[in-house]
C-alpha cells in the first residue's frame, strides 16, 4: 500500500491496477515508503483510464515472481516477441564504422534531417514499394513503429474515433486511452467505450465482418497481425481499402512483420489501389533486421491523404517530426542502409527464415498435441487455441508446468481469450527444448 | 496555391503559414500538384492552430533561398545549435565497439529496458547528480530532450495550464499547442491565448518577476537557458522552487545545457532543497558530447513527485515510456556510458571548453562593436541586444551583407524581439571568420 500523507485520499483505481511496470521500475516500489507533499496538479485523466498496465511488463513481473518462487527453474521465454540470433555482419559493420567515423573530422555529423536521412528514405521506398508508387519524400524515418504509433496519435488528437482489431497490440489501445480518445474502461465487456474492436478469430477467417463495423475515423489494422500471425488476403485488404473509402476513414496500417509473409498476401497496404488516399503505413526493422535494440522504422504519409478541409495529412505529420522528434540515430541509420543493400536484404532474410523454421517446429509441436494453432506461417507467432479455457490460466499452467513464458491472449483484447501466442523468436535449440517441454505437458 | 478538388476549401490559414518546413520535406511541395479525393477524417484543431512553422526549418528555408540568389555566396551558419566537433575517441570507440559485438551470438542485445539500461541510469545519477540524493531508478534514459518535452506532455494532457519563460526553446509551447493546452494564438500580442508568458530580459537579470506570474499547473524552464544563454543563479532557482510550491506547480526544467556552466550557478534544479516535490528534470547528451545526431538524453522524475490526489507522477511517466516509446538505441546508450567514465567525462568537457573559446570570440567581437551581450559564459549561446531594430530584420541584414546565419530572437517569442542569438558551436576558423565578417558589417 503507498502510505502518502498530507494529500487528498488515493483513488481507487491505483489499487485495482496489476504490479507490471513495477517489475522493471523500481522506484515505484521504492515510492511505497515514500510521504512527499503533494502538488496542485490534478493527475491526467487518460492516465487515470488506463485500464492495465502494459502487457509485456506485467508478464516480466509474473516471471520474476517465478522464478523468485523457483530460483533453479531454468525458464524459457516464448513471450514478448524479441529478437534473439545476432545482426548479419556487414550491418553491424556498417553501424561500426560509422560509429568510428563520427571521431574524425571528416566523419563527423550533428543534428541529420528529422525526417530521416535522404539516402535511407529513397531505399526505404525502393526497397519495400517498388512500383507502389511510394515517394522518399513520403518516407519518415523513425526509431520505432511502437514509437510513431504515439506519433500518429499526437497528430489525430483526442477527437478522433478509432477502430482496432480485437486481438491486437495493446500499443493501439493503450496510445489511444493516453490520447484521450477511448473514454471509460467497461468492466463488464472488458472493453474501451468509445474504441470499435473489431473481432477477428477463426470464425471470420481473422478479417472482421464490416458489415457490422460502426464508422470510425481510424482504423488500425496490423498485418501480420501480431499477435494471431494472421495475414491479410488481397481480397480481404481491398474490402477493408473500399471500407475506408466508402466511410471516408484513415487506415493506420502496421506491416511491421511483412518480411515475414510467405504467400501472395500484400506485404503493404499500398499494393491495393486506392490505398495511397486512405492509408498511412507503419514499418519497422525490428523484426527483419534484428534491430529490436537498436531502433530503426519508419511511417508511410502519401500526399493523397488529405482531410476531410483538402489539408494534407502529412504536411501536419512533418511537423510532428519536427517538434517532438528529432531523427533516428544516425548510426541506427547507417545500419539501415546498409540493410538495403542488395547483399544486406539477403542477409536479412536468412535470419527471417531461421525464425520462421523456429515457427515451424512451434506448429508441428502444438499440432502433435491436438492443439488448433493459426499464424506460424506470414509470422513469427504462433496462435494457440485452448477452448473453454482463460487464457491467463493457460499462461500460468505452462510456466508452472514448463517454466516457458507464453504470452496470454487475452492481453490483446477481449477477443484473445482462450488463445496464447508463442513466439518464434528464439535460438534453435531453445525452440527444440520447449517443445520437447510442451509435448510432456499434454501428453 | 494547393489544388485540390472535390474537398470542402482549404482553411484560410493554410495559406498564411510560411513555408519553413517545405524545405526539408519536398514531398509538400510535390503536393502542390496532388488532386487526392477527401477523407472524412477532421484534421485536429491543435494543429491547425500551431501558428508558425518550427523555426529552425524556417530558417534553412531562408538560408535555401539566399544562396539560389546568391550562388557563389560562403554562407556561415551561426544559426542552429548544432555541434560540429568529432566525438572524442574513446566514446566513438565504444559505440562503434557496441555496434560491432551485435553481430556475435555473445554480444548480440534485443530489446532493453524501456527506462535505458541500468548501469547507465546509474551513471547517470551518480555523475550528475551527485550528492543530490537522485537514484538511478528515477533516471529514464531517451533519444533526447525534445522528445521527453514531448513525451512530458502526453504525460500531463490537455488540461494543464502551463507557464514558459520569453523568450524560450520553441519545443515548449509548439508541444503545449499540438496536446491542445495552448488556446488561440492573440495575433494581436503573438502569444497563445491559454500560455502564460515570463519576460526574462536584461531589465530582470533574465528572471521572472515571479510575484506578477500567474499561477499555472506547470512551468517550463530552461536554465542554462535557450536562447538567452542565461543560467539561473541559485537565488534566482531558490525563488522559482518556492513559487513552485507556493502554487502546488510542477517545474520542467531543461537543463541541456548545464555543462556549460563556468561560475557557481546551480547545474541542476536539485541543487535547491525541496526541488524533489516540485521538479521534473529533462537533460541530454547532445551539447556536451556531440550527440545531436546520435540521440541521447535522459529525465528524472523524482519519487517525492506527488498529483493533488497523492498519485506519483513517475509511475505514470514510466507508463509513457513502456506505451509510447520502447528505449533509446543501445549503441547510444553505449556511448553514453563511456561518456561517464572518468577519462570520458574530461574527453567531453575538453570539446566543451572549445565551444566555450569560441563564444568567447564572439562576446569579445560584438563587444568591439559597442553592442550589449549576455549569454557566452554559461551557455554556448551569445545574446545580442540591437535596440530598436526587429529581429528578423537584423537577421536579414547580417545574411545579406555577410553571409552569416543567425537566430532572430523573436523565433523563441516576443520577449525576444530586438535580439539575435549567435551559436558557439562551429569549427574555430570559421568563428574567426564569422568574427573578421561582422567586425566589417558594423565597422
Amino acid at each position: 500500500m503507498l502510505k502518502v500523507l498530507s494529500c487528498s485520499s488515493m483513488p481507487r483505481s491505483y489499487f485495482l491496477q496489476p504490479k507490471a511496470c513495477l517489475a522493471l521500475q523500481k522506484d515505484v516500489i521504492h515510492m511505497h515508503a515514500v510521504t512527499g507533499r503533494c502538488t496542485k496538479v490534478a493527475r491526467n485523466i487518460n492516465m487515470e483510464r488506463l485500464r492495465n498496465n502494459y502487457l509485456f511488463p506485467e508478464i516480466s513481473a509474473r516471471e520474476l515472481e517465478h522464478i523468485k518462487k523457483y530460483p533453479n527453474a531454468e525458464v524459457i521465454s516464448l513471450g514478448i516477441g524479441d529478437t534473439t540470433e545476432p545482426i548479419p555482419d556487414l550491418i553491424a559493420s556498417a553501424m561500426s564504422d560509422y560509429a568510428r567515423s563520427l571521431s574524425t573530422p571528416e566523419g563527423y555529423k550533428g543534428y541529420g534531417d528529422e525526417q530521416g536521412n535522404k539516402a535511407l528514405r529513397k531505399a526505404i521506398a525502393q526497397t519495400f514499394y517498388k512500383d507502389l508508387a511510394v515517394k522518399d519524400t513520403e518516407v519518415f524515418v523513425s526509431d520505432g513503429s511502437q514509437c510513431d504509433i504515439s506519433r500518429v496519435q499526437m497528430l489525430l488528437g483526442s477527437d478522433m474515433t478509432i477502430a482496432v482489431q480485437d486481438p491486437s497490440f495493446p500499443a493501439y489501445i493503450d496510445s489511444s486511452v493516453i490520447i484521450g480518445q477511448a473514454g471509460d474502461f467497461q468492466y463488464n465487456s472488458g472493453k474501451y467505450r468509445n474504441i470499435e474492436y473489431m473481432k477477428c478469430g477463426p470464425q471470420n477467417h481473422f478479417f472482421p465482418d464490416l458489415s457490422n463495423t460502426l464508422r470510425t475515423d481510424i482504423i488500425f489494422f496490423c498485418s501480420p497481425n501480431n499477435p494471431t500471425g494472421h495475414a491479410a488476403s488481397r481480397e480481404q485488404l481491398e474490402q477493408l481499402v473500399e471500407f475506408a473509402k466508402e466511410n471516408g476513414s484513415i487506415i493506420v496500417y502496421d506491416s511491421a512483420y511483412a518480411a515475414y509473409i510467405t504467400d501472395e498476401s500484400p506485404r503493404s497496404i499500398y499494393e491495393i489501389p486506392g490505398a495511397r488516399e486512405v492509408a498511412i503505413e507503419v514499418s519497422s526493422f525490428s523484426k527483419s533486421a534484428g534491430f529490436t535494440g537498436v531502433r530503426l522504422g519508419w511511417t508511410v504519409v502519401p500526399d493523397e491523404l488529405l482531410y476531410s478541409n483538402g489539408f494534407p495529412v502529412g504536411h501536419d505529420f512533418n511537423r510532428i517530426i519536427c517538434t517532438c522528434f528529432n531523427g533516428a540515430s544516425n548510426i541506427a541509420q547507417a545500419g539501415g542502409l546498409a540493410c538495403l543493400s542488395p547483399e544486406g536484404v539477403s542477409a536479412m532474410f536468412s535470419v527471417v527464415d531461421y525464425y520462421k523454421e523456429n515457427a515451424q517446429i512451434l506448429l508441428d509441436t502444438f499440432a502433435s498435441l491436438g492443439l488448433k494453432t493459426h499464424g506460424g506461417v506470414n509470422a513469427p507467432y504462433v496462435w494457440v487455441h485452448f477452448p473453454g479455457k482463460r487464457s491467463w490460466d493457460v499462461f500460468n499452467e505452462i510456466l508452472g508446468k514448463t517454466n516457458i513464458i507464453t504470452v496470454p491472449g487475452s492481453g490483446f483484447g477481449p477477443g484473445g481469450e482462450e488463445f496464447i501466442r508463442v513466439t518464434a523468436f528464439g535460438h534453435r535449440e531453445t525452440i527444440l527444448e520447449a517443445s520437447t517441454r510442451l509435448k510432456s505437458l499434454f501428453p
